[in-house]
């Protein structure tokens, strides 16, 4: 599948190699080409601006900071959005205050509900944004089980990411519902951050025992 | 141990007889014990107002909705609470909206905050917020380790209770540290209240895969 991923980020990076990996054409977006590829630790894959990505892509993935995702999203256009699986990893953090970081959007809203509002003809995913890019692509390390969630209000685009989702390892994805539920995902962040600092690592992830 | 539960619901109800069961002597508090002895479901162990119950425990439990929770224990009484390990179990949630609740409070406060700053003489530790009564007290149901943490700024307080949770089944407890972390098992509630929706059972638990 042709495939954008939009962010040259540890999320960006991480989730466009193990794309690559499993087959699939994967062009990167970044604000400016030429500039990223100066950078010393730039991708390996062929790079274009959010929209040149976004325009040829079948799925396109958001792997920015939450802070930034519907200024990248509007760079990309909604109409090299509309009618394509919109994968949303971003969370909505924001660390002005410090570490740990608040949300900028919580309990009566999500992230993911402000980018289906914004681009009403996308068709958006939220998902792997409870877990560190690494447990992302290759879940299996933990050496047990563990959770990953889908929301959003297409079924089919939440059934072809979760394709995307077995094919990475991810031997257990929940349907939480409609983008509505994004709110319960995004609001692990909190834990999360917390547990990070309580267990010394970044290399954990939820399972839902049942 | 002599222990206080204050609330007569499905929370207070479930864990009072499991301590009951397990060796410790306690004593339910309530708001008029006399009204809740006519009601067909009362509990079948010593009754007391809040304040009495709280005066004579060592540990004092608290299993009321959480937009009850600061009044409950003003009418229990800070001298009651002075010094002694004070479990809170409760979910800051708000049905005013329907359901799913929201949160009275988020991200950066928590419940468990206010009542530490209400009662600053308490050695309030959370926990067990984040999953159902049945599963609080037999967690061994489920069929598989599951998690559950604790927060609190009292190190003694917080292993008095680890060796509680230990004795009901409890073989995974983790320590965010602080009363602070409980922003993080209380933002869990948005994400458990939908999964019980998604799994259409409360009967589940999160585990901490590492």
């Amino acid at each position: 599948m042709e495939i954008a991923v939009l962010g040259t980020g540890s999320v960006g990076r991480t989730v466009s190699a193990r794309l690559d990996e499993l087959g699939h054409t994967v062009t990167i977006g970044t604000r400016d080409p030429e500039a990223t590829l100066t950078r010393a630790d730039h991708p390996q894959l062929p790079l274009a601006t959010y929209a040149d990505a976004a325009a040829r892509a079948e799925l396109v993935v958001l792997a920015v900071s939450g802070e930034v995702a519907l200024d990248v999203l509007a760079l990309a256009g909604a109409d090299n959005l509309a009618g394509k699986a919109l994968v949303d990893i971003s969370n909505p953090l924001d660390f002005s205050a410090g570490f740990p970081p608040t949300l900028l959007v919580k309990d009566t809203d999500s992230l993911g509900e402000q980018i289906q509002r914004a681009f009403p003809e996308a068709r958006v995913v939220k998902t792997l944004n409870t877990l560190t890019a690494s447990l992302m692509v290759h879940p299996e390390t933990l050496g047990s089980s563990s959770t990953v969630f889908v929301s959003g209000d297409d079924p089919s685009a939440k059934g072809m990411v979760t394709g995307l989702l077995a094919a990475m390892g991810h031997d257990d994805v929940i349907d939480l519902g409609g983008i509505e539920t994004a709110r319960g995902t995004e609001m692990l962040m909190p834990v999360w951050l917390r547990l990070m600092q309580a267990l010394g690592t970044g290399e954990f992830n939820f399972k839902i025992v049942r």
